[in-house]
């Protein structure tokens, strides 16, 4: 494949949410992949209308061939900007937000975008008697962890590999229009053993118990008081979440059963269960008439 | 303070190291921040030299104020080209950077940049058989609270901090010159009982044997009945790691001793420690003659 | 106090929540209180209106000062009719039952009954595929845990107390009105750690997000494919909330400021902190013009 | 089977052991079972003669087919009451009771009683300065946890359910006679893996091991100084029975063993381990040949 | 002091407890102690007779001032010969053995021996099916960790240090005649917590409970079927054990307040809490009028 | 086999590593082993010039058929005396060191000796304000809990058994000439389970990680502030390392996987992984065809 066959992926990011740090890792992870080149422009943690409009030009310059926007609250003014800026692009775009993006699903089915919409993705403590730099970055790795061992950033990725995969086939790529709550974690379960899928649908579960919280920490109480105690009781959920996360894949380090999809370098996924194993393309395996576990 | 007071920062990030992800969220944890705004490019998992060169001029475009480069072993040729090209902006230049930046410390002299080397910033375990996005995105879950716990992301905040604040004063800033080691973390600690130090010297000392079993995993050994155990010992360390760093602030809480350092709306750092107070201004504490704990 | 100066609380339960198995042994935990006797009847974990119209006349022979109605979803026939029934006797009564309760909050004031509604006393995951007698038991001791260490079982206590004061004073006793959510977990704290409080709600928030999921499992989902993982999962974050529980008076005891508050003889409580020393009346600590922690 | 079918089973408890609590629960954990009704008076946690006097003409008048009475050292003038009572009835009776009953089995037998002697079911730290209801609740919430865990409850439950099951058969029941030690829940086990099995065994040694602290404690030491500490230990002892418990049931859900045995509509049991599938009764497991776990 | 000034201890084990791998470092854990020699003799894990005749004249060829022989159950015959040899040999001596131990205390008194017998020092679980080299080494580092943690190395080295000092002051010793059991730790606490204490208290508690189970397993029990699970059963309570001694620890440094005796140079003990302080001889600490936690 | 045809193994120790106090134990962990009677003289902690010289006749005395000697840092004078000493005896010797013994591997090889030289044997924090007899025997235990459950207590024993079955076959023995380092670890695997296997290797990382941070503490550092964070971290470490050596293992346990060697009573390893089945003689198993896990 040469140079110019690369397709491009241009990541938007305005504000944070839990899968905004890891994002295009996720979906180059060995950094050896051929068929995408991804590029990310960010307003770091501010999300404002001015920031977004001034961000927005050098992430369209890089031209490319799929749009992907995450942002807290998609509703807001500045995510809204760069909803309607990538609709208008003529390229396909997927809008990843987190649980208030439900109220705007309609908006988004009109504006044409693909969404991903983690019910699960949790609104951080941010009062200042409590959060700092180092108390947002534990939250955000506990909060990661759960994203990624239960199964959530598996999803995302995939779906936005089946948008590349249909670019680079020429086709019209079917847009993600998904909300992820428990019971997709259910559904669509990275386990084998049933009782650590109930502990990621648990750790999820409580990460959507985070948001709840947090909610009513940043939004209902006045008083520092009263909202102290709840943002630092969401954390401890958080991390809680956080080791019920690890707990599920412990269980399934102990049957040798943890599945593993690399991306190859054509970008396909390969997959794996045993460790001692090789990874084999998603192909032959169903060529082979073989199941993953 | 106006609009046109705001200072800009630029991020560039090429490849993918622990203190990459949420670079830019430490500097405006709150999002409230009236002094600066940030932007950041990233090139993704990927650090070439082709990356790099399409995506630096977008952040050159920013305008920034200061540019901030963070990407493993910097003096690949990407990297490289990034700081050569900062170096030349005018602007002040700062490099954040894994172990293997020690290797070029006259070279980021020479070329009057400030740095900061983070041994314990770990190569992770890239092999196809082991790392697939999920495991990616673990192990930087548990990376990230070793380097937040341990108060590594405070050190790196606090430098660009510092660099910040002397534009803002209109006076040349001193770039950091810091290879942070255990004997750093010692003495830099966020600590106040020294068991939570030292569990948090001991995280800290496991991420640096992190990368010293995936560098021999990666580099050194070929063939996959060899490194595939590695590059998943590798990662034991990593988690065992996180639960030390973890360990050490649940000793501070236990002791209520948790300090807490948000930034102002002026960008100034406030300090605390007992979770029920307000955090005050630094300088006020300073007048007030009393000390941090 | 003579035999006849007796108060005698009859404690009616039907059907079972976490609050009903220990809840006589609360009153009269060192089995010396010299004020009160307890007589309970019990229809066991059915709570038909026939178990219950069988059932409560040996609760009335009994005679009771007191009446205390414990059970599942109080607006079910069977409740009711004991609800009806103590109403009616002449003598103070409480209601004490899970969050459905609330949807009847104002018949629970027109019936003059006093109530406690307890939104984190959780519904069990009742699915035959799941669901056996070791499960119940453990399930019911990790919710017990929690209700016990993050003070529920003490406000419960202390509202039934109060109103037993009265009855011996001669005075109309104030019949509790409560609904007990996280945030009376906050305001109630029997915690001198904030984090211990933090935990102790987590957990608590943690009790709720059980009834949540088990509410979908019993009640929504048809399919065993579908409601066994969320049974299950619903199981977890039980066993998740215990040990939150558990890591909260963990903090307390590290501290050695576990509040300890025993009925003495005379059915008033004492209360102290460190554990080698005497536990006082409450009474003469405020002569004393000691604080409690 | 209509509603004269139902076998009453009266339940008495006075006092409480760790197998009091949830006694009744454990013989219709659905609440669906159409073969018995349940009836329970109990005199809380106190178990004097008079109060046991008062109470048992409640139970009778109930006129149940079958009597368990539950209490700590049964011959105490209180429970040997009661036990007199039901042995005098015509009805066949059940007798469970902590270690102390060992030394009146004689009388037990000649009564015609049957009996259940729990070694591991250990006296609580009654003592003021340590025993407040929040501390009976969590002690009782970790006995809980190892009786359940360690397969006691389901024996309880299964002679329970023996007798029934002859006095639904119009037979003579034979009564059970036994002392549960550890070399009971070896030869009993619940267990598949043999390390669950062991931890399941050390866990009810721990629990033999409360008694023996706790009785030196409560019954032989005077001075605060020297039960206060001790009390304390066994509670300790306690918290880390539970966790071995818990540690035994985690390695069975890892394994997706975990033996579940719930009761049918009928009363009769059904069994199954792989969590997903279906319970099957155990007459159709054994017609088909297959053998449980 | 001069080389002849050392005084000399000889060490003879036969057999092997929990106690003996370490004893001798106890005395001396830095190496620079200038007062006192050790040289120990061992027969490994053989304790015959015919072990003990040909080793016991290399240990006296040593001329030791002060003989300490360690063994499992020193009424057998080999250990019994290595008493009569050192109680003849008119110098000091001192046994150090476990619970069996408390059937000879008269023999030992007749010797004019001293003793500290360990009850806590618990049988290993020695059945062929079981017990390898490498579980026998991790039993014995979870007895380790419990003898340390609780205090009773240190009670034992103390003692042994008592005897030492007056030798060297040139006075009769008086040698220790010590039965070690849950109350002397209670009683002998190096915690300052008393729930730390409480938790070691229970560590000992248990390290006496596999001693029981494991004299079942190993002395009566004699088909492979019943003994096994007793042996498994056991080292799971000493791993639990080993984990709450530890926790107990884990106490005392987050409240900074381990207590640390080391030797000094001059063989006597220093003494501190506080990590980051320096020791100071207890006869400063006592002339100060300062006093130890 | 008569009382003349056991082979004498003399093992002398001077001061002390991780794989010293258990050693001899190691080799006859059932004491009824009817090939090899041990014999053991040791200098303590202490491993002068002056004590070996005293100490080593009485070694020589036993007459052994082999050697063994252990230490510290085999180059340090005292170490080397008794190498001298051996190597000129005429019979087979082996040295077991810490990784500083890599630099005198010439001179071993010259010397005509076996050695193993173990890298994750580490230096213990030997600084008067954190060693004192409880620090230090807590360490060992974690150490010797890493060394168990890796392997390497295994490799040594094996090592020298290797040795003894030579000597009694009447062959010349082929002297050990190893260094375990952390791929030894990987390729002389004692787990089944790949995750297990991983963990252990991590542990032995961790153990090495201890040895560095513990050099630099006890050689490099010269003031207390800088070196009392250092020992106590790397002592933080081992704990770690301990606890997952410890996870490692049950791991196997939760698959029944644990292999287990006991010797026979002939000398000869016998070999079993069940839990519940008896171990068979290594050559039986060969014999039949059948493969250990």
């Amino acid at each position: 494949m040469t140079e110019t066959q690369f397709k491009k992926i241009g990541i938007f990011k305005c504000g944070n949410i839990g899968t905004s740090p890891l994002l295009e890792l996720l979906l180059d992870e060995l950094a050896d992949r051929k068929d995408i080149k991804i590029r990310t422009v960010t307003t770091g943690s501010k999300m404002a209308l001015e920031d977004v409009e001034e961000a927005l030009p050098k992430m369209l310059e890089f031209n490319p061939d799929l749009f992907v926007v995450i942002s807290p609250n998609t509703a807001l003014p500045g995510p809204a900007k760069a909803r309607e800026t990538f609709a208008a692009s003529g390229k396909p775009g997927i809008v990843i937000t987190d649980a208030p993006g439900k109220r705007v699903k309609a908006d988004l089915e009109k504006q044409g975008l693909g969404y991903i919409i983690i019910t699960g993705d949790p609104l951080i403590g941010a009062r200042k008697e409590f959060l700092d730099p180092t108390e947002m970055a534990i939250f955000n790795s506990n909060v990661s962890k759960v994203l990624a061992a239960t199964g959530v950033y598996r999803i995302v990725e995939q779906e936005i590999d089946g948008v590349i995969y249909a670019i680079e086939a020429g086709q019209p790529p079917t847009l993600p229009k998904r909300v992820i709550d428990i019971t997709v974690i259910r559904d669509n379960s990275v386990f084998s053993n049933p009782y650590a899928r109930a502990k990621a649908m648990a750790a999820y579960g409580l990460a959507e118990k985070v948001a709840e919280i947090d909610a009513l920490a940043c939004f209902v109480e006045k008083e520092n008081e009263k909202y102290i105690p709840l943002v630092a009781s969401a954390h401890e959920v958080a991390q809680a979440a956080a080791r019920l996360a690890e707990e599920a894949r412990e269980i399934e380090k102990c049957n040798d059963s943890v599945m593993r999809k690399p991306h190859g370098k054509s970008g396909k996924l390969k997959s794996k269960t045993k460790l001692m194993l090789q990874p084999v393309s998603e192909g032959e395996q169903t060529e082979a008439g073989s199941r993953g576990s």
